[in-house]
């Protein structure tokens, strides 16, 4: 199988495609119809094996988290993703592990509601290039660099499954369901589209937890020009790691990467009407701290002290 | 130095961004003003050291090289590049080759007009995959679909001296200034973008040869449903493949990859107004053969026989 049947063979959808998408697959470049009134928001991750997923992982879900993992760059910009291009480096050809991996590309993309336009097959260390692009109408794609002193630091969800995942993947002791719920925060980390409304509307700032939510927020900081102050009380630890990490929770709720939550600011002026929008959509985000003047991020510990914080995460270099 | 570090020293402009980015490098997405009235042309290629370039390769070489290849795919649908991101994957920070690589992508991108807008760093074996965004005037894309039969099929330049140069990269019976220019063919192929109003106002289908000029003019006949007939004492060959590979010469030519010439083809109609028109430019292309009815491919050799052609080009699989 050459890499133009392997094409179309794996990647080429028999359905119909999206009528934006002018020229999909098959052709030197995709030709897509941007529509007048929207911008068009790009973002591009590459995922390596042995680095950023195990060779031994079902291609489904290297696939899946894939697309989850650059959806949720999308969604930081308060963004719709539409069209999707995957490059893929592959050392051999495994048909069972290519039409596993189509499966789940096809089934996280569907889910997303984004067309896969175009690509490249190429021979080498497993490797997997995902470019997401989405719409935004104008001036509503929520930056980094939007915080202002006194804004509230949102956390869109509780923090640290993905690193309690990762840091238990070999360990023995992990009941069964709990298992079950680590992987998939792991592995189909659902980006929050569904606070895409409330970030265009209510938020100065925004950025998902890759990194980790101290790596984060200090992006944020640092694009903005200013520093933050957290509420360890207010820190939103999830539940498995209270319970299978409990001297190690906040750390994990704080450094560990990969939840794909969104951190975003908030005007003081408008978080009462979000936390009101929110309820009534059934939503909860959870208030953390607040912006402030200066640079680098500290801690109000339960003792109400105050601590510098060093922003972790996960660094490849 | 840690990957945000090494983006902000190395990728991170400092030249003002074009007014259509409305946020560049250093958020979760980039932000692109499209212009309401052209579409958008997406492409995508992973270069892996080793297969698509040598590691001991100067990386300013590399970088440009990476732009060139991309940015044909562009100029074959008869778009103009605009933006494109970047996805590196290294085994260390060697920031001596670090500084060469973004030299190479910053001087390639200002030549084509195009601006780097955002990027992933990741550690792993040494891969480049860029993305190119081009634009082109709604229906103006010249898909590989649109030839018919009687079409002319045209080459942009002569063919087969990118091949030549890899078959003779580790051999030492080449002249200086042979060797000089067969590297800036292989390192340096420039896309044929002076050809972008040609192919709009005249070319049925077009494609870059990337493959092979066979391999390619069959993608456009699968595309489309057509034969072609080439005569084989219309195949421009390049001048230092017939001095250097005198035996093989029609066979690197048709055969050999990585010239990033355009393969295109136009209506019978319009062929004496495209002569006329590119004379006029100063520009000349090479009328080889016609599409016919049917299926795959056939040469009129010098004995005006015609024989079956086997299309052949690089295969990563």
């Amino acid at each position: 199988m050459n890499e133009f049947d392997l094409i179309d063979t794996f990647f080429k959808s028999e359905t119909i495609l999206p009528a934006d998408v002018l020229l999909g697959i098959g052709d030197d470049a995709a030709c897509l119809q941007v529509p007048p009134n929207m911008n068009l928001l790009v973002t591009t991750d590459t995922l390596v094996s042995g680095v950023h997923f195990r060779s031994e992982w079902d291609a489904y879900d290297i696939a899946y988290r894939a697309v989850c993992v650059n959806v949720s760059d999308i969604a930081a910009m308060a963004g719709e993703p539409r069209w999707a291009t995957l490059s893929l480096t592959l050392p051999t050809v495994d048909e069972a592990w290519l039409a596993r991996f189509a499966e789940g590309l096809k089934d996280s993309l569907t889910t997303f509601n984004t067309a896969l336009v175009g690509g490249d097959t190429t021979r080498g260390p497993l490797a997997i290039t995902l470019t997401i692009m989405g719409l935004t109408p104008p001036n509503a794609a929520t930056a980094r660099s939007g915080a202002k002193p006194g804004d509230v630091i949102m956390a869109s969800q509780p923090l640290g499954i993905a690193a309690l995942a990762l840091s238990l993947l070999d360990s023995k002791g992990v009941k069964n369901e709990d298992r079950k719920q680590m992987m998939q925060a792991l592995l189909r980390p659902m980006p929050r589209l569904d606070l895409l409304p409330f970030l265009r509307q209510y938020a100065s700032a925004a950025i998902d937890v890759s990194d980790g939510f101290s790596a984060d927020l200090q992006h944020i900081c640092r694009a903005s020009g200013v520093g933050a102050s957290l509420r360890q009380a207010d820190i939103p630890i999830h539940p498995l790691v209270e319970q299978y990490a409990p001297l190690d929770a906040l750390q994990l709720a704080l450094n560990g990467g990969d939840d794909y939550a969104l951190c975003f600011t908030v005007p003081p002026s408008e978080f009462a009407r979000l936390e009101a929008a929110l309820k009534t959509a059934g939503l909860l985000c959870y208030s953390v701290g607040f912006i402030k003047e200066g640079e680098g991020l500290e801690i109000v510990g339960l003792d109400n002290k105050s601590r510098p914080l060093q922003a972790q995460g996960y660094l490849h270099f």
